[in-house]
């Protein structure tokens, strides 16, 4: 579930998604309208399937929190407060229902279908409109003593004077290493420069991560700098994290984690740069192998098997 | 054991220290010399229970690494390289030992024994010459994939223009938050200070975190002012783990922690300050209760319940 678009899917004991739906989650005020009309939608692809074959329904949703199965607060939704989501969707479904937030449920599919499969200490991080982590330990995620844990995007990376964060606080990651971020940076660095650079075409509040990322790929310098920019922020916060809890490998997720090399290039060096000298050259950085149409069915069905 | 010191004790099934002993740590160049001279003195002891009363040994050591029981390049130890200390002791005692890193191993002492019985989620910071810490979720010492998780010592505190630190970075928490650290900031602020200080009749290089608490605790502002520092930059960082994990309480241990509000005030107030408004009230910082002398040999003889 996204702000905007709510996707599922049937999957099967192998990761295979064998169909797929979506719906606006942004249409519906009363979260009773919502949960009808994705009832409606997600029971006619139950019914290719058979409900009977159907183990659970797991659903990955911003500031889902796993021990409660409530979504709390979330500013892109269109409910406010607490939404008792999985019980509602139980009571309407019949269908055990597991539910956690998006990036939780990435680090999940991750474990069980992609990249971090066989791995029993990892991070995920996705790179999308913000920054989300899912953290797993000893084969299992990260939920804490109150089901939040793993809220990697909100520590400060930049510790004075740091950007303002929709958090209400000031110098989280998240206002950095998104996609988001990235356009920020392009606004203060274009501001700033006087090279030439492609980015010069487009008026500063229209310029996206998109654009940076097409201007790096023709060469343009200063594109290929914003990206370094990037990169060094998040390397340094990832040398912090595996301070932490050590991890085979940090998992890279989301729009940004197109930018490949541009990207993983200055996350790796200033990682490295920054880790103990006991971790130098061991810890792996690596980007989802999984299609990103289906990483988000993927990550909210693999809960089930945790169910 | 420490740099200095080995102490080491018989710990019953409730916690009881029934007897100790140490035996000095620097004198031995050679390991086995040192395992000696613990062999006949620690032997003693066992033989007033009878040694078939013994369940394990285990050993809280700097650099200690839980999965291979050896103990790694630690800077303060008198033995270089890559110490097998569990199977040294093992195999010299007879008896099954286990080891891990001091910090993890006071961590599950107050897990076991102390302020932190009966959480499943709580970091333990050991603030004594340096900064050490032992994340425990659900219930578990966090090793991570290599087995040592946990240097939240060495996370960037001051990412610009910070402290040169024994680990040959910069800026790491360990460098403000220590014993150490906060002698280097009465230094600083020292310098630069006009006001009236009863630590300007020491001489600046010989300052101790001894001398700040107890200016401090005669109503001398300098010293307070370098306790806010202190707990600023302690709790800053406090509020980005508390983004990791989650946990219901932060411990603090070790000799800092003896300034009691002088710097829990400023730790909670920075803490509470830095954090995402979900957690904001909600995570406790709790001062261990175990007796200082007795923690050390609590913490490792602890270890032997997770054998």
């Amino acid at each position: 579930m996204g702000g905007t678009n709510t996707v599922f899917g049937i999957v099967d004991n192998e990761g295979q998604v064998l169909s797929k739906g979506s719906i606006k989650t942004s249409t519906h005020a009363d979260i009773n309208l919502y949960i009808d009309e994705l009832h409606s939608e997600l029971s006619k692809l139950i019914d290719t399937v058979g409900k009977e074959n159907i183990k659970g329904i797991g659903v990955g949703a911003p500031n889902g929190n796993y021990y409660s199965g409530n979504i709390l607060f979330a500013p892109n939704l269109p409910w406010k407060g607490e939404i008792h989501f999985a019980k509602l969707m139980t009571d309407k479904f019949g269908i055990p229902t597991a539910l956690t937030n998006d990036a939780n449920a990435a680090a999940v599919g991750e474990m069980t279908y992609g990249v971090a499969m066989g791995m029993k200490h990892f991070i995920m991080i996705t790179l999308g409109t913000g920054v989300g982590s899912g953290i797993v330990i000893d084969g299992k995620v990260v939920y804490g003593h109150d089901g939040f844990a793993g809220e990697l995007g909100h520590v400060i990376a930049v510790r004075d004077g740091g950007r303002m964060c929709g958090c209400g606080r000031e110098g989280c990651l998240e206002t950095y290493a998104s996609a988001t971020g990235v356009a920020r940076s392009a606004q203060e660095i274009m501001k700033m420069t006087t090279k030439p650079s492609l980015l010069h075409n487009i008026s500063l509040d229209k310029i996206t991560s998109k654009d940076v990322f097409d201007a790096a790929m023709c060469g343009d310098e200063v594109a290929k700098e914003i990206f370094e920019f990037t990169g060094k922020i998040l390397g340094e916060c990832l040398a912090d994290f595996v301070t932490f809890s050590a991890p085979e490998a940090i998992v890279l997720f989301g729009g940004l984690s197109k930018a490949g090399d541009l990207i993983l290039k200055p996350i790796v060096e200033h990682m490295e740069k920054n880790m103990l000298d006991l971790w130098k050259g061991k810890v792996k950085v690596l980007f989802s192998n999984l299609k990103e149409a289906d990483a988000a069915v993927l990550g909210a069905s693999a809960l089930v098997w945790e169910m």
